[in-house]
């Protein structure tokens, strides 16, 4: 991100500080090089080496306390107010800025239930409790995840443009590879050809290159997250690619579906369009029901119970994610069951400006994964498409 | 790295668990693509989304506990022999494995000194001593940083040779730059052109882009850990760059001195040569002591004291440090004075097969900065130099 987009997410942390009662933003790091804090390109904009403090306060000042080495570095890079080095030690500096505010509550970046308000190690907790043992500070510590989720959650216009052009280079990339592709190919060659598209346009993937895409073909495929395979394409198979792309900083993440027409077929048999219009449908559905205030199992739960009736299992995983500069992005609201894993991010009100995916999935028995991924920007009263629909499923044909 | 590279190391952990008496080793992580364990690529291979556990225990066993969806991806990888699925939560699967072991000693990433051995965060550590709360397995818990600092410092055959490589070309680089070097052109330039050869070698860069290479150019510069600025060189300038490189996976960290004649002038000014020697026969000292067994704070403060008693400041950093698949590497014994910030790194006793870089600095009063950093490697009795020294001044004519 620029400098100015940076001081921009920072003016936004001052607001949110005073939404949430918060006094103080503490983020607490060290070799970033190593293990960046999940919030270092929003709110700080550069490494740092030695342990580092940034702090933002409701009052709105702001403090980059770090190793005196990297005290020019931190003024060229200009996203904090006051630059303070030190030599041996951070703990003096460090108390002394705090006291200066005398907050009744410091948000520090340790979540239970997302990695991205979950920065600070265990062991930087540990330097940071003794730094502050001859205090009061330490019981006025809390978790800074709903600081993060405002921040990461709430998307500028900025942001919102730049996710939708991602959509839609997306797009562009998934009707490349359907002209691409043919019985015969494996699934890794597939991948390959999208990966390689997606490179000379100069875009990054959204997620590890390992599986990104994923392509699964016909039936007893190896399943979301795992990368593709020597499996080939036959015709019968469902095909379905899960890909993103990352355009300017921002992530993509959409799935598409397609047949493979046998000899002699002009349609897939009736059992493929079921599968694949349940998918639509629950995306339809859950759609309908979104919209701030709403919980994220609740829509969840919508699209789940449809295709369960309809008579396909449950899907093993959320419905959604909050998408942004990750492709898991967010840290509050989450589409997804009530399961211990999931934490508290299911029971999170949706908030306007969130952009969320919608990725339901079904097995078509002997022939393979049904999917659509869409997504939509959160509005004032509803939600809105950022994605254009795939409505039918894709066919190729066989030669 | 390779399968077979993590299996050497995941090996390796095993003799070291024995050796040090501990019986099992948790790598508690989630969502690596948004913060990865530093240890992934060594024991791991590849990332994870939900909430996981890699275990290595003492016996030689293996275990990944993985999201039921990661499982078949975690098969392919293949670096760990058992693969264990779950949907709804990790806790049972984790106890199942531990109860079987029956551990008295259970290491996990968490460290004050070292970030190479704190990737877990600490909601990770809240949410793991939460599933473990109805055992007696929280009292069990230690810190695996003598682990990760045997792992990541004593270096295989293999792993000498790829670091002697990312030296030998280096120095290439660092010849390329100074037949381009003269008056004119500013540090961004000087920098600009490293950037471009390295990326035409098909290499990456040993740290953040920012700064990789620093490049400082005559008297008040902006120090170290900056980037370069517009600063134009000018003869009487003392100008030093430190630069490094990533050579498949293993990383390089030098330093050169250069100073830019003045018109008429064959030679530098007496004060520029001594203070380059000072330098030169610091790191000569230093290294003469430098063997396994000895602390680093003992090492720093060879240097550090012969450069204070030639009548120069103390150097605001430490001699060296260790070097490897990241710039400052080991998460052992660090060449590092007795200062609050290096917590008990100086105080590590050095092991053979661990590369450190010397890296002592000084300021020469109205000219710049002289610095020179070269590479050892750690003897059965004493240590080698890897990098070919720079022995004089690097000089550069005025046309």
């Amino acid at each position: 991100m620029s400098r100015e987009m940076v001081l921009e997410k920072i003016n936004q942390a001052v607001q949110v500080l005073n939404e949430k009662g918060i006094d103080m933003w503490i983020t607490f790091v060290r070799e970033m090089g190593i293990i960046p804090d999940p919030m270092k390109d929003f709110i700080i904009g550069t490494n740092c080496t030695w342990q580092s403090a940034f702090i933002i306060t409701r009052t709105g000042d702001t403090y980059a306390i770090v190793g005196s080495l990297e005290v020019p570095n931190m003024k060229v890079v200009g996203t904090y107010k006051n630059v303070i080095g030190y030599l041996k030690s951070i703990k003096e500096n460090l108390i002394e800025v705090i006291d200066k505010h005398n907050p009744e509550k410091i948000a520090i970046n340790f979540s239970r239930n997302s990695a991205l308000s979950d920065g600070l190690t265990y062991g930087m907790y540990l330097e940071l409790t003794n730094h502050l043992k001859s205090t009061d500070y330490i019981e006025k510590l809390v978790s800074s995840e709903e600081i993060i989720a405002a921040l990461r959650g709430r998307k500028s216009p900025m942001e919102i443009s730049l996710l939708r052009e991602a959509v839609s280079e997306t797009i562009k990339i998934f009707e490349e590879v359907g002209r691409f592709m043919r019985p015969g190919l494996t699934e890794k060659q597939v991948a390959a050809y999208m990966q390689n598209v997606t490179k000379q346009k100069g875009f990054g993937l959204s997620w590890e290159r390992e599986y990104c895409p994923s392509v699964f073909t016909g039936p007893d495929t190896a399943g979301a997250h795992s990368g593709p395979t020597d499996r080939e394409i036959r015709n019968g198979h469902v095909l379905n690619i899960d890909f993103g792309i990352k355009f300017r900083g921002y992530c993509s993440d959409l799935q598409r579906t397609w047949y493979i027409l046998r000899e002699k077929e002009d349609v897939p048999p009736e059992q493929v369009v079921r599968g694949f219009n349940v998918i639509k449908e629950a995306i339809q559905l859950a759609a309908k029901e979104l919209k701030p205030g709403k919980l994220g199992w609740e829509i969840d739960d919508i699209a789940r119970q449809y295709i369960v009736r309809s008579g396909y299992e449950e899907y093993p995983h959320a419905l959604g994610h909050q998408i942004g500069r990750v492709a898991h992005d967010g840290g509050g609201a989450l589409l997804a069951p009530k399961w211990e894993r999931y934490g508290n991010l299911p029971f999170i009100p949706i908030e306007e400006g969130q952009v969320f995916t919608l990725e339901p999935r079904l097995t078509i028995k002997d022939y393979g994964i049904a999917t659509i991924e869409e997504e939509v920007i959160v509005t004032k009263d509803g939600c809105e498409f950022i994605s254009p629909l795939q409505t039918e499923i894709f066919l190729i044909k066989s030669e």
